[in-house]
């Protein structure tokens, strides 16, 4: 399984990718998801990935050769939204080459071109992508649901890059304690808006003190915030039909 | 969609459903999913529904017709183990005779028989069950991810009654948020051990004044739990290998 996302911001984008994949007969492998390219000063793009592993590492290779052989390639190409239409090309084709019909594969790209707003995609098995809005500034891919309620609660596009990032944190914890098959090492990309440089990228292990912190924290804030909440009304104070 | 949950805690059984059913034209229905059945002093049961609409309807329409005309009927099993039985037997009955195929319909049924401790039960569509540990005191219908996380953060057998509705309102609420499709009234229902009488049972409105505030203060205390988290390390702090 995988927990991938990324938050469109008005300061940057966040990114945040755990690294646990379970092959078809049950192995557990860890590997990195969050995939970097760029020319500093000009355009930086990260790529998260969810599926197929062979897919996924076939198409970042095939990335990796137009850097080196193709004219169309991350480094020429003129928009995130071009980019995400070259990627969703690769994609399709990788798939229609090993007849992969797996449809849970799928990636997200973002990054910023020049003097373009940061944009994030999600690119489906079909080619096509999707992009962020005002009201849900964020994408996700592989196990979503888990993490989405903080996401829902908490971001807008005028959150700060770290607070951001904090979020995604507790959503990918809160992922990673409801399924197993999603886990560390956690990696943690915030991309500072027209900065054109990597960005602080982290990778955050299973002792880390920072996500043992983060988690302890959240838990004993919860806990607190639990306890504050009033009571269940008592019979009567509310319609109580009886079926 | 539909989410429903219970949860086995020491004190007795709280129960949760939301009340929101998409037909398959597209229309939105309201309607209760949480079934009560007993005598008092004697056996009180709780019956929750998810799935196909037309299913569950009839499988609880039988059950009350055998309350009447059968020997065995929810007031003459001796377990609530017996009776998960039983209702595993009458939905395959049921989804056989209509040629029901969906597989997502489901029942969870709970409650306490003479001096019998508490318990909760799944029903699947192949008339099989499971119960809650002490591990995972809950069980879950329908759509369940989202409302989770924080039946994992906070529920342990030892929770209190109260604390543990509230901790199903937070779930709810969550779910909620994420997917349209489950919506209010809320039901719920607090089931006090040996009590062997009908229990605190709730009916919140979209616009029940507990429900307004439990989310208010949700939301206002998780945002000030998220103040205090600390801030995403600087580079460097942690490992950040460069893909």
């Amino acid at each position: 399984m995988t927990y991938c996302l990324a938050i469109a911001l008005q300061e940057g984008l966040v990114f945040a990718s755990d690294s646990r994949i379970r092959s078809e007969d049950g192995q557990i492998i860890t590997t990195g998801k969050m995939h970097c390219f760029g020319r500093d000063g000009e355009r930086q793009l990260v790529l998260l990935t969810a599926g197929n592993l062979a897919t996924t590492q076939a198409v970042v290779a095939q990335l990796r050769r137009d850097l080196e052989g193709s004219a169309l390639n991350l480094d020429t190409l003129d928009s995130v939204g071009g980019a995400a239409d070259y990627l969703g090309g690769v994609f399709l084709e990788t798939r229609t080459h090993y007849g992969d019909t797996d449809t849970s594969t799928c990636f997200i790209l973002g990054g910023q071109i020049g003097s373009d707003k940061p944009e994030v995609m999600l690119v489906y098995p079909q080619g096509n992508h999707i992009t962020t809005s005002n009201e849900t500034p964020y994408l996700q891919i592989g196990e979503s649901k888990y993490g989405k309620p903080v996401l829902d609660r908490f971001l807008d596009p005028a959150t700060g890059l770290d607070q951001a990032a904090r979020c995604a944190m507790i959503s990918m914890d809160s992922t990673m304690r409801s399924n197993s098959l999603v886990g560390p090492p956690v990696e943690l990309l915030l991309y500072e808006r027209d900065s054109l440089c990597p960005g602080r990228r982290l990778k955050l292990s299973e002792d880390s003190d920072y996500l043992r912190e983060i988690r302890r924290a959240w838990e004993a804030n919860l806990q607190a915030a639990f306890e504050t909440l009033a009571p269940i009304p008592a019979l009567g104070m509310q319609s109580a039909d009886q079926d």
